[in-house]
């Protein structure tokens, strides 16, 4: 009954679904729980391990927490994505943890840990595709640390448009990505993914008039 | 001939070198540079793809780099270590780049990326190999991030350690870990590993008759 559930959607999201046996696919599906998170829960946190979460509508925000409680967003998850930093203990070489929260509403699918870490154990392939999924976290957390440990460009771009919605008295400022990166002294590729990282984070709204600033105060604290 | 300079090297830091081919070890071998490499030269910098780099001796040091030219070590790696990330387009999901330089008058040997690449394709367990060993050093930059990033372990133990030498007059600070981390309200673990870092970075020596400060003036500008 399970597997009738998940097989349909595990076969189309895990490449190596094809090539693991019959009982494998049945254990897996037997260790899934199809959960639904409202918004704002949290889903994972600190060193417990969740599982693999499947994503199948809504989106998870992946972040992690000091000591006193100020959180940096490492990246979001939406429908179709996978979560598999939850599962640290199916990776051994993963020795940090990071926070879950649903950020809407969302439908995902659990495959318990232990399950996941014995069928893995037993297929290659499983092996692969969860560390490539990491080492592509790893990429996107990368580009974090270098924008905020630089103390440039998330700066750069914040004090820009504080600057130009003052100047003009207006919240949308109709420029193109590639105008913002000449102003700031920047790349397009550079301006684009922090304006989406924003975008992301609520402090503005992109479309093709411009970016439309949503959250001044947020953003002006970026600035100090 | 190659062959029988690196086998026996190979046989002993690669888990998968008994399972594969014949063929395949020949042609890693034949791509293979032993190279010396002078304390304080660049080893690989930017997305040029450098190859894997095995350290037979010496110390690289591995970092990112900001526009302006701060920089902010990752990791330092030691005799028996293997640097992948030098080899970034061996993995697809890597899309940053890192800089390595020789600390230390280092001997390498160095596995041409292509050859790598290529056996790579036909050996899951070398994928799996090279993906856990990247995926290891996500956990060590994770480590880094969120220490520098919540402005907290590096600073704290930065104040501490000067606090210290300027009350007792002396460079060397006859304290535990464990009396450190108490006295700035932590865990020994961070501290210790804190203190390794500081190390690492020739600010502190550690020894058992505690921490001797050596760069009271870089310890400082931590602190600002």
């Amino acid at each position: 009954m399970a597997r009738a559930m998940f097989e349909p959607v595990f076969k189309e999201i895990f490449p190596f679904w094809s090539e693991i046996s019959e009982q494998d696919k049945e254990y897996i599906c037997k260790h899934t729980l199809a959960m639904t998170y409202p918004k704002g829960s949290n889903i994972h946190g600190g060193d417990v391990c969740s599982g693999v979460i499947f994503i199948r509508s809504g989106t998870l925000r992946v972040y992690i927490m000091s000591e006193s409680g100020k959180d940096i967003t490492l990246y979001r998850l939406h429908a179709g994505d996978i979560c598999v930093l939850s599962a640290s203990c199916v990776l051994d070489s993963i020795t940090f943890d990071v926070f879950v929260d649903a950020e809407e509403n969302s439908e995902c699918y659990v495959i318990g840990p232990n399950a996941f870490a014995e069928v893995s154990e037993r297929n290659d392939n499983i092996k692969i595709f969860t560390l490539e999924t990491a080492v592509g976290r790893f990429s996107d957390v990368m580009w974090v640390m270098q924008q905020i440990l630089f103390m440039s460009m998330d700066k750069r771009v914040a004090i820009f448009l504080l600057d130009e919605i003052s100047r003009t008295k207006s919240e949308v400022i109709p420029l193109t990505h590639e105008q913002i990166a000449k102003y700031i002294g920047s790349a397009r590729e550079v301006v684009s993914r922090m304006l989406k990282y924003f975008e992301g984070e609520r402090l503005v709204e992109l479309s093709r008039r411009g970016v439309k600033v949503l959250d001044k105060n947020r953003l002006r604290e970026l600035t100090l």
